[in-house]
């Protein structure tokens, strides 16, 4: 008998064991090409002017534990922000800086489900939003972002889903990653009020992943859930890695703006979950403050990263166009790369196959879809310089060839 | 019908409210003396070269995210420091790095929790252990630190406890605090032998905060559990908060040395928790890392702090003895007492009442005793200097004097 709890299985991260043979190989002595972590900031170095603050906050010795909601004058620009960006008018009660996005999606997961609580998620997802809703004993509904429309989502049939769902169970929230990973789409005004519709006609609860917002090119354009979603209860999820380029500062943030009664039950609750672990990474929080408050240098930073992401994403997608056993919808928001795979051809069972004999005969890393859900897909991070993305994805198309003999 | 999970209503921390009352005083223009909080880095602080490498981290651009089991020389040094004061001999795979021992406390609980499984907690106990026990769904079966014997533990109560719950329960664990918040008792060798040797004959996991570890005076000895715990499953919890003075960065750890079955299942298991939300802080880990390295640098910090600490607990210790409302145990390590308070004689009605009404009145915050879980006593943080700790006392004793009345 296992000395484990039964949920703790939830506790998984199916991409955990490629991580291991990468690094098995690399102990051989063997480079790999790694275009499996999203982390920018081992691509593009953190602005200047953000570890400047960092460093004056270390000096000045703010190394203590701060407010448990977040430092003040974090919790402040966040607010700032959303007012400059969105229009949006809040305050700091509904503010909760985070342990990065994952502790938000760990607080809000366990404020919300009770045991058959659904939560309605897309296909493909992110891949931490599964193991937090089995954590708090609850189960994902999965639905699909549709590829046929550009991974945009069928708002239609999320009503039918909801219409047949809230007879037999509570669904808690609808949880949005917008732009996405894995498959950098950014959705339309459109889809999103007639979701914000849906969600007011059924009291469900919103949920908007928005931690890659500034993530934009291509020509699109991004609309937040707060410029929408007045008046019903919602929530986002956002933070400093990926926009500020500072994935191991490890700060997130949720935002529950509604003055509603769930909101407010919401955010006083999400405030309870902060309290008990006591604060977020002090320094690391005035340094993202600054980040936040100085607007002509991050304006600065972000254009010129989103500019060179551009680029390498394009540059990618030409390339993996050359692959005839890959079929690709172009991003344009986060840096990610989803094409499906015509696995028959290249005489792979499984997504995992592939994945691994790349990995192995190759030295490229790719993520499998079905981390995210998808069994026929891979995901592609395009950070790394034209030079490198451009080594992986020759040997990958080149390897798609042999497999397909 | 609130929105809410059943098991929400454990994420609540008690002493949340005081600190409202307190801030609100404050913006009032009053100024409240603070000895609630037990963050060192307050009055000490943090040793100048933690400060370099964690600055130093940052101009590397250390700013990405590091292995989810934490750095690999941060884990390598805490390996090296369980080897060099405890004789330890263990492996990377039983380390994981964690945000703040709350994290290791959140991954514990919901890796070995199931509903209806207990969890053996001795009051007065650390706040934190409550709800992360509640939230994966367990439950706490208290007993009780023996005020008469120094805050120590009655062994042959404990196990009359065990060999009657066993029968209706799985107890999953049992947790010491070592030395112990809020009371500041070191437990000694033949008390942790006793108990060592109890867990083995019941099968029992045996769970170890030792982040005070290092703040032992008053000719105190320290043993830790891996001195004594060979071949059973144990945890120890541990961090950089107190020993390294550095609360607001937020680094914690938890180590399962034993390659029983029931270590072997649980550290992978944590390693799958810390998998699903990547890393933590990444410059604070090298930060830690540098701490732990520089064993001379390190010494002559904690001696000093150590030798400081031990003054103002003795001082504030001999100012309590004036109270005849109070009876203090002597403290010999971390920072807080814990003394029992005559409420009767003073007239309230509950610790909450006396210590809401000193706040209000005198402008000095302690923490009312029924944050962890006895109801006659209170905690005094002894960290501040001399004066302001001096004041602080002198205000409650005469506050006790007058409610007497």
């Amino acid at each position: 008998m296992s000395i484990l709890s039964s949920r703790s299985r939830f506790a998984i991260n199916p991409l955990e064991e490629d991580d291991a043979i990468a690094d098995a190989i690399e102990r051989e002595g063997k480079k790999v090409i790694r275009l499996n972590r999203g982390d920018p900031a081992v691509y593009f170095p953190t602005p200047d002017y953000i570890k400047e603050a960092y460093i004056e906050a270390i000096k000045e010795g703010k190394t203590h534990y701060t407010e448990t909601r977040g430092a003040e004058e974090l919790v402040e620009e966040i607010i700032s922000r959303y007012k400059r960006k969105f229009g949006l008018s809040t305050d700091p009660e509904s503010v909760v800086v985070t342990q990065g996005v994952s502790e938000a999606l760990y607080m809000l997961n366990t404020a919300l489900l009770d045991p058959g609580d659904k939560a309605i998620v897309f296909k493909p997802y992110y891949t931490q939003y599964i193991p937090y809703i089995g954590l708090a004993g609850g189960e994902e509904y999965l639905l699909e972002y549709k590829e046929n429309m550009g991974w945009g989502i069928d708002v239609e049939e999320l009503e039918r889903h909801v219409k047949r769902l809230k007879h037999k169970a509570r669904i808690k929230y609808v949880i949005l990653t917008n732009p996405n990973n894995p498959t950098g789409t950014v959705l339309d005004k459109k889809t999103l009020k007639d979701i914000v519709q849906l969600a007011n006609e059924h009291d469900l609860i919103l949920v908007s992943d928005e931690i890659y917002d500034e993530i934009v090119y291509n020509g699109a354009h991004f609309t937040s859930i707060s410029e929408i979603a007045k008046g019903i209860p919602y929530i986002i999820l956002n933070g400093a890695s990926k926009n500020f380029d500072s994935t191991g500062f490890r700060i997130g943030f949720a935002i529950v703006p509604g003055e509603d009664k769930v909101s407010m039950e919401l955010k006083k609750k999400l405030f309870n979950f902060a309290s008990v672990r006591v604060s977020a990474n002090a320094p690391a929080q005035y340094a993202v403050a600054e980040g936040l408050r100085n607007v002509k240098e991050h304006n600065k930073a972000i254009k010129g990263m989103v500019k060179e992401i551009e680029k390498r994403v394009n540059f990618a997608i030409k390339l993996l166009n050359e692959n005839p056993y890959l079929q690709t919808v172009r991003p344009n928001g986060a840096y990610y790369i989803f094409p499906r795979v015509d696995l028959k051809s290249l005489n792979c069972k499984t997504d995992k196959e592939l994945v691994d004999k790349l990995l192995v005969k190759e030295q490229v890393q790719l993520t499998r879809g079905s981390g995210f859900g998808m069994q026929s897909h891979i995901r592609i991070v395009s950070l790394p310089e034209k030079e490198v993305l451009g080594t992986a994805i020759t040997r990958l198309n080149e390897f798609c060839r042999k497999m397909a003999k």
